[in-house]
C-alpha cells in the first residue's frame, strides 16, 4: 500500500446510482453562511422551542469502563449487589463481584464547551452526520483504531448496519446490478439488496473467508453480457456471519488490489471486529482462568486485532460499516460509515430523506457514556467484551466436547470454507460401560464392523458470536420420520433436523438460510448441511442443557 | 361517510410499488411459531446478552403533563427554580412558576406487568412495529383521536415524518409515477420523492388548502400519454407547511370521494394537527391572558379540532403519518402510521431493511414519560402547548400590527391560497407628527397624492408555526441595488429582499422554496414573492427586535 497516494487521485463518482446522482443538497443549504452568524434572529425554520422538550434532563447508571475486566480485581463495592454475572464469576472460581456504576447526566441547558451534549441540542433537529461530540469521538476512533490508509476519510452516523448497508446499496447501485459477496452470507443484507433488483454473485471461500482466486476468476472471467460487472463487494471480513472465519491483513491486501484492478467497491461490515478472541484450548489444556496478558494492554490488544481493509485502502474505495449494537447495545441504533468524504456526501443526503440525525436521546446518552469512559476506558470496555465472548465460545465448545468424541483433524485436510483452519470433527460418545449397554449402531455399516460415522464437524470460531457447523448427512435415508412431509413439499435433512430439535426445545439457525445463491445452494443437501448455532446469549445453564438437547437429537436423528 | 364499510371490500394491492411487491417476509418469519414458544433454548440469533448493555437503568426529569396548563395554577413548588417559560408569563401579566418535574426511570430487569418497558428488551433488537408498549399506546390514540371509519386500522413506528413519507415513496411509487401536492408544499416531502424519479403535479389552494375542484380537474382530465394517473397524494391537511391552511371535515369529504372516484391513496402528514388555535383577535379586542374554556377539557379539546382524514376513510385508503417532533421533541426521531394493514406490514418490511426499530432508549424514554402521563395527561400536555403556540402567534401579529399598519380585508374579496379567510395587508404606518417629519412618499403615484401602496398580505394562521407572508412587489423597479447581479445571475424581487433580511440579521424562509413546481411558479415574480416566518422558537424579545428589522428593511426596500 502507498498511504502517499491521495484520494484526489482517484476518481469513484462513476460508482454512484442514478438515485444518488439525483439526490440534491437541500437548496436552502447554499443560504448557510447567514445561518452560521451569530446573532441572527431565526423566523426560518419550523423548530420548536426547546421550552416545550418536556425532558429537563436525562441520564443513567452506566456500567464503568472496567466491568469486564480480569485484572486487577476492582475494589470491593461499598454496598454490593449481586452481579448479573455472578454465573461466570462463580465458573471461574473467582468471587462474584458486585456490578459497579457510575452516573450520567445530560441536562437540557446548553453549557459552554458541552460539545452540544445537551438536551436543548440533542432533542433539537440536528445534521445527518450526527451530534459533533459524537462525529468528533467517532472520527478520531476510526482513525485511531483503523489507522486509514486514505488520510482524508470522512465519517457520518447511520442508525446501525442495516440502514448503513441499505444506504450503500442506494448510493452505488441501479436496478440490475449485482454485487459480490462471500458464498455463506448475511440473509439481511441480501434482503436489502433484492428487492431494487440487485442480485449476489457468491464467491467461495476458505478458512479466512472469500478467496482471492475465486474472486479474481469471477471478475476477469466476466461475460458483459450478463451485465454490468459487478462493482460493489458487500463483505463480513471478522468473525464472518455465517461461517466465523477471519482475514488476515494478507488476504485483505491480495482482495484489495484485485479491487483496485477491476475497479470494486468494498463495503466493509464489520460488527464482530472488537470480538476477536484467542484460538480455542481444550479445556484440558487449558488454563484455570484468563489471566491478563500484554495483549490486554489498550494498544496491544488494537494491535492484535485483524486490521481493517481501510488500514490498505489508499484509493478510498472502502466504506467500512461501524455498529455499536455488539459493543453497547443492538436497541441504540446506533453506527457510523468511514469512507471517503465523495461517498459520506452522498450517504449523509440519503440520511436527510429518511431517518434524518439518529434519536437525540439515545446519541446524547450514549455520548455521554463514551466521554466519560474515554477512549481509553471504552478499549478497556472492548477488551473486557471480548473476554466474554472467548469465555462463552470456550463453555459452548468444552460443552460439546462433553457430549461429543471430538477428533482434530488438521486444517491442510479440511476443503472449502475450513480449509487451513483446524476442524474438529464430532462422533456419537461411546456410551459408558457402566451402563450396562452395549455399542450402539451409530453409523455401523450394514455389513461391516462398528464403524462411527461423524455427526457434523466445526471449527471454533476465534471472532464474533456463531459455531458454524456442518452436518453429514451421507448415507442417511431420506424421508424417514416427521411430518412436514404431508404437505407434499420436499424437506431436507437440514430441516428435518431443525424442526426436530425445535420441537425438542433449541432453536438454531438453519444453513439454506445463509446461502447466497438461494437458487443454487452450494452443497448437495442430501450429503451435508448446515447450521449456526450462536453462543453469544445464552446462560450457562441454559446453554448447557440445549448442548445436551441438540445431542440426544443429534443421536436420535442419526439413529434413524 | 359509511362506517359499516370494511377494508376488506376494497383491494389496495396494486397501488404498491414493485419495490414493495418485492420485499419479502424474512423466511425465517415462517418458523416463528417455535419463537414465541416458552422455554426455548436460544442458538438461532445473534443477540448480545442484555448483561453486557451497559445501562443499568436509564430515565430523567420529566416535565408534568400541566406544565403548560393555564388553569388551575399549580400549587407553588417547594424550592422553585426559574421557569424557562418564565417571560411568557411575565407577557401574560402572571407570576413566574417553577418548572415542576417527576423523575420517571426504566431499570434494564424486567419485571412482570412491565410491557416490555425495561432496558434488557429496549436495548435489545426489536421489532420494527417498535416497543409492545409504545404499540399499545399509539395504537389505543389512533383510536381515541382520530376514530378511523375504517376499523381495522393497525398502527406502526417510524423515526419521524421524513422517514415516514419516504417509506411511502418507496411502497407506493414506481419511477416515473407522479404524486399530488397542494401547489406550495413542504420541499423536504420532494425531495425524498424527485431522486427516485417521481414527480409532481401542483392542485390549487384556497383558504382551506387543496381544493376539490382543482384536483378534479387534474384528474378527470388527465391525459394518459403523460404516464399513468396520478395514484398518491401528499397533504399537510392542518396549519399547512407553508400556508397555514386548514381543511375541515367537509373539505375532506370531498377529497377524498374524488379520491374514491379516481383510486388514489391520500398520504396525510400531519405534524401540526394538535397545534390547531383559535382564531387570532387583535389585541385591542383581547382579553388579557387566555382563560380556561370548556374547549380546554380534553374531550372537547379533542372534538375542537379540525378531523383527521382517518375519519371519512371507509376504504382504508389514507395513510397517516403522526410524529412526536412537534409534541415532545424533533429529537426523539419517533412517530407513527395509521393505515390498513395490507400497508403496514408492506411498511414494516421496508422498516426491517432500514432502520429497523427505532431506537430503544429513545422508544423506553418516550414510552415510560406517555405511560406516567397516560392518555389524559398526554391530551392536557398537547392542549398546553396548543395554548403556547396561539401565544406566540398573537404576540407575532401583535408585533406586525406595531410596526405597520394592519388593514382587514373580508376573505370573499382574497384570491388563491386565501380565498375565504380574512385577509390582513400591512401598510407602512404614517410617521408620527411628533417626530417633525412629513408624510413619507412610500408608493406615492407619480402624478398623485400620497396614496399609500400595500407590502405584504398574511392572514393569520390557526394552527401550526408559519406565517405565510404575501409580498406586493408590482410597481417596483427591478434590479436595484444589491450586489447579487454581479454574477449575471438574475436576482428575483424575493431573493433580494431576503438577502437583505438576512444581511440585516433576520432569517426567514424564501417564498420560491415552497414551490411544488420547481420550473414553473405558481405566480409571478416580478408582481408576487413570499417569506414563510416562524413564530416557533424565537424568545419574545428576539421577536420583538426580528419584526423591527424586518419593518425597517421592508421601508427601505420599497422606498428605493
Amino acid at each position: 500500500m502507498d498511504a502517499e497516494k491521495t484520494h484526489d487521485a482517484v476518481d469513484l463518482s462513476h460508482h454512484l446510482s442514478d438515485l444518488a446522482k439525483a439526490r440534491k443538497m437541500s437548496p436552502l443549504k447554499g443560504l448557510q453562511k447567514y445561518m452560521g452568524r451569530e446573532h441572527m434572529i431565526a423566523f426560518a425554520g419550523g423548530l420548536p422551542s426547546p421550552d416545550y422538550f418536556p425532558f429537563a434532563a436525562v441520564g443513567g447508571d452506566a456500567l464503568v469502563a472496567d466491568s469486564f475486566a480480569l485484572a486487577p480485581p476492582p475494589p470491593p463495592s461499598p454496598s454490593p449487589s449481586p452481579s448479573p454475572l455472578a454465573w461466570l464469576w462463580r465458573l471461574l472460581g473467582s468471587a462474584p463481584r458486585a456490578e459497579r456504576t457510575a452516573r450520567i447526566a445530560v441536562p437540557k441547558a446548553p453549557r459552554a464547551g458541552d460539545g452540544g451534549l445537551n438536551l436543548a441540542t440533542a432533542l433539537q433537529y440536528g445534521p445527518a452526520t450526527g451530534m459533533p461530540a459524537l462525529q468528533a469521538f467517532v472520527q478520531a476512533f476510526s482513525a485511531r483504531v483503523f489507522r486509514p490508509a486514505h488520510a482524508g476519510f470522512a465519517t457520518l452516523v447511520h442508525t446501525g448496519n442495516t440502514d448503513g448497508w441499505s444506504r450503500c446499496v442506494m448510493t452505488l447501485c441501479n436496478p440490475g446490478d449485482t454485487i459480490i459477496a462471500e458464498e455463506w452470507t448475511y440473509p439481511s443484507a441480501l434482503a436489502s439488496a433484492g428487492p431494487v433488483g440487485v442480485g449476489v454473485l457468491p464467491v467461495a471461500m476458505d478458512g479466512e473467508g472469500m478467496r482471492a482466486d475465486s474472486l479474481r476468476e469471477l471478475l476477469e472471467g466476466w461475460d458483459v453480457s450478463r451485465g454490468r460487472r459487478p462493482h460493489v463487494m458487500y463483505t463480513v471480513p471478522v468473525g464472518q456471519n455465517p461461517c466465523g472465519a477471519t482475514m488476515q491483513l494478507a488476504r485483505k491486501k491480495q482482495i484489495y488490489d484485485i479491487c483496485v484492478e477491476f475497479d470494486v467497491v468494498i463495503v466493509e461490515d464489520d460488527p464482530y471486529f472488537f470480538l476477536q478472541v484467542d484460538e480455542y484450548v481444550p479445556k484440558a489444556d487449558r488454563k484455570a482462568a484468563p489471566e491478563a496478558s500484554a495483549q490486554d494492554e489498550v494498544s496491544h490488544f488494537i494491535d492484535s486485532l485483524a486490521p481493517s481493509y481501510l488500514r490498505v485502502d489508499y484509493q478510498g474505495r472502502v466504506i467500512r460499516l461501524d455498529t455499536f449494537s455488539k459493543t453497547i447495545a443492538p436497541g441504540v441504533r446506533l453506527g457510523w460509515f468511514t469512507c471517503n468524504p465523495m461517498f459520506a456526501e452522498r450517504l449523509e443526503r440519503q440520511g436527510e430523506t429518511s431517518t434524518q440525525s439518529p434519536c437525540g436521546l439515545g446519541q446524547a446518552l450514549v455520548t455521554k457514556l463514551l466521554s466519560t469512559w474515554k477512549y481509553e476506558g471504552y478499549i478497556r470496555w472492548l477488551r473486557g467484551l471480548r473476554m466474554q465472548y472467548q469465555l462463552r465460545r470456550d463453555l459452548f465448545v468444552d460443552l460439546l466436547a462433553e457430549e461429543f468424541e471430538l477428533v482434530q483433524a488438521p486444517g491442510t485436510r479440511a476443503q472449502g470454507a475450513w480449509h487451513g483452519r483446524a476442524v474438529y470433527t464430532a462422533y456419537p460418545k461411546a456410551p459408558a460401560p457402566a451402563r450396562g449397554r452395549a455399542l450402539l449402531s451409530f453409523g455401523e455399516k450394514a455389513g461391516g464392523g462398528a464403524v462411527r460415522k461423524p455427526l457434523f464437524s466445526f471449527v471454533p470460531p476465534a471472532a464474533g458470536m456463531f459455531v458454524w457447523v456442518k452436518l453429514h448427512f451421507a448415507g442417511l435415508a431420506r424421508r424417514r420420520g416427521g411430518g412436514d412431509e404431508d404437505d407434499g413439499e420436499e424437506t431436507t435433512q437440514e430441516m428435518r433436523l431443525w424442526t426436530a430439535l425445535a420441537e425438542a426445545g433449541v432453536l438454531t439457525a438453519p444453513g439454506w438460510f445463509f446461502a447466497a445463491d438461494q437458487e443454487d445452494a452450494p452443497t448437495d443437501p442430501d450429503v451435508e448441511g448446515h447450521m449456526r448455532m450462536s453462543f453469544s446469549s445464552a446462560e450457562p445453564e441454559d446453554m448447557r442443557k440445549g448442548v445436551a438437547i441438540f445431542a440426544k437429537t443429534l443421536k436420535e436423528f442419526f439413529r434413524e
